[in-house]
């Protein structure tokens, strides 16, 4: 076997396993994110981070909710930091739930309603969020599930 | 016509459309509202926020709660960020409604009771929000609808 | 004496002793401060607080800088929090200075440029705060400064 | 005069009188920054505000800095909410400049290092910001003038 085959070998194999959410990837999913809002007559902002939380891209459609910035960059972060989506954390941190009292310790980045889902790579192992603010709770959860399915497509 | 004429006529017209909120108006629609405010025994604070949610004037009546300030321009910002009164910002919020979680996601800037209202110019676009907060949150909420419909009158 | 004349006595005294920032002196002392700063072709923020440092109005001309909103309540604040004109801690606190260091210890709420003057009751007792911004730093002070002057001219 | 002049002549005027930024106008200058800067070497991160200095987009180029999220974010913040570009701020705000004490006060959000600049409409009015981070400040600065420059290519 030579060095470049061996070369080529390795990368198929170190990229069947993963990598790490991309600007390129955040940006082809937003599109995509963005096109179904705008048939569902929503103004949403799109946000995208990586596996450490962080945003990698975010977009305010026009006439979108300025409070939606916020949310959506939160819920972007929340499914990252807390390895789920919102809507699963959203019973949990209800009052009476396991988890009542999150949205409040950790600098009012903990998202606790519908609208954000974590992004895997193909390994299954979470390389980012999505999280979509600017419809009705259940618009933004319908985009953020949509949005995840897209991005399952994507990274085949 | 000439062009010169017509120039000046769209202007007039585009302008009667639409427009944002100003100091003047602001400081008109505080006044009627701390006047109303006096005749029900309130010492409010009172704060006008601009189309981006950015305040164009706070007044604190004599006596008012310190608290008050915050929470007055805040539920200006609120109304405008979110493109609702408070009081309907009330009902999503509370545990199980679809928004349950956003008064703690935006920086602490999300009011969820009563004593806020959008603003709108005459073409029906929400130009700024009236924040008042003093007495209880009946007394805050006549307020707020109160201002609400002054200033409807106020721009025609 | 009479229990009357007693009674008007003490009052006359204690009024003559000072009196805190009320909302109708502080209203007052801003339309001057924003006709002198109209003259002068600067569309500033105008911000007065009381004794405790909190704000009593704020009223932001149109077009003015969105960034001098927290600059003008924030020399306003500082000017009562330190008992000084922001002028004389400008020097203070710049590098080498007895206060350097004070713009980073509160909470960002210490301005160190001109625009802010505390104003004084008829007892010489600082009785609440005058900021402007929105101008040049010689600008800003002497809209400052001749807000002090109006001050003490409408306490008399 | 035609129903199809007049259509144009009233266009015309509407365009004139300006416009606020667009997340379509973001995008297509966002993608010619980015493009300068992967000519260049540089893996920034670029941000547009609209004009009142909310977040429109953000984009973070692969292996960008974390901390230039915030730091892109905030020029393009800083060149709305202070009407100037940041180089011009940088020398203000050195000690001893009349601005000195500006990064302090508006919590955290005013940059004063090259990289910002204000986009304006074809009235000549500011309708957004341009914030580059990623790169030494000189690569910064460079970025954002050659977005300036795209932009005002951009609205003709």
């Amino acid at each position: 076997m030579t060095e470049q085959e061996l070369k080529r070998l390795i990368t198929e194999v170190v990229s069947s396993l993963g990598g790490d959410m991309t600007l390129d990837l955040a940006l082809t999913l937003t599109e995509k994110v963005k096109a179904k809002a705008k048939e569902m007559g929503v103004n949403a902002v799109v946000a995208v981070s990586n596996s450490a939380g962080n945003p990698v891209t975010v977009q305010c459609m026009d006439d979108s909710y300025i409070a939606s910035y916020d949310v959506a960059l939160n819920k972007a972060y929340t499914v990252v930091a807390l390895k789920m989506p919102t809507t699963t954390l959203k019973e949990l941190a209800t009052p009476g739930g396991s988890l009542y009292g999150i949205q409040f310790t950790n600098g009012g980045k903990i998202v606790i309603f519908g609208g954000g889902v974590p992004l895997y790579n193909k390994a299954g192992k979470i390389i980012g969020g999505l999280g979509v603010s600017g419809g009705s709770e259940g618009q933004d959860t319908a985009l953020a599930e949509f949005g995840g399915e897209v991005f399952k497509a994507l990274i085949k």
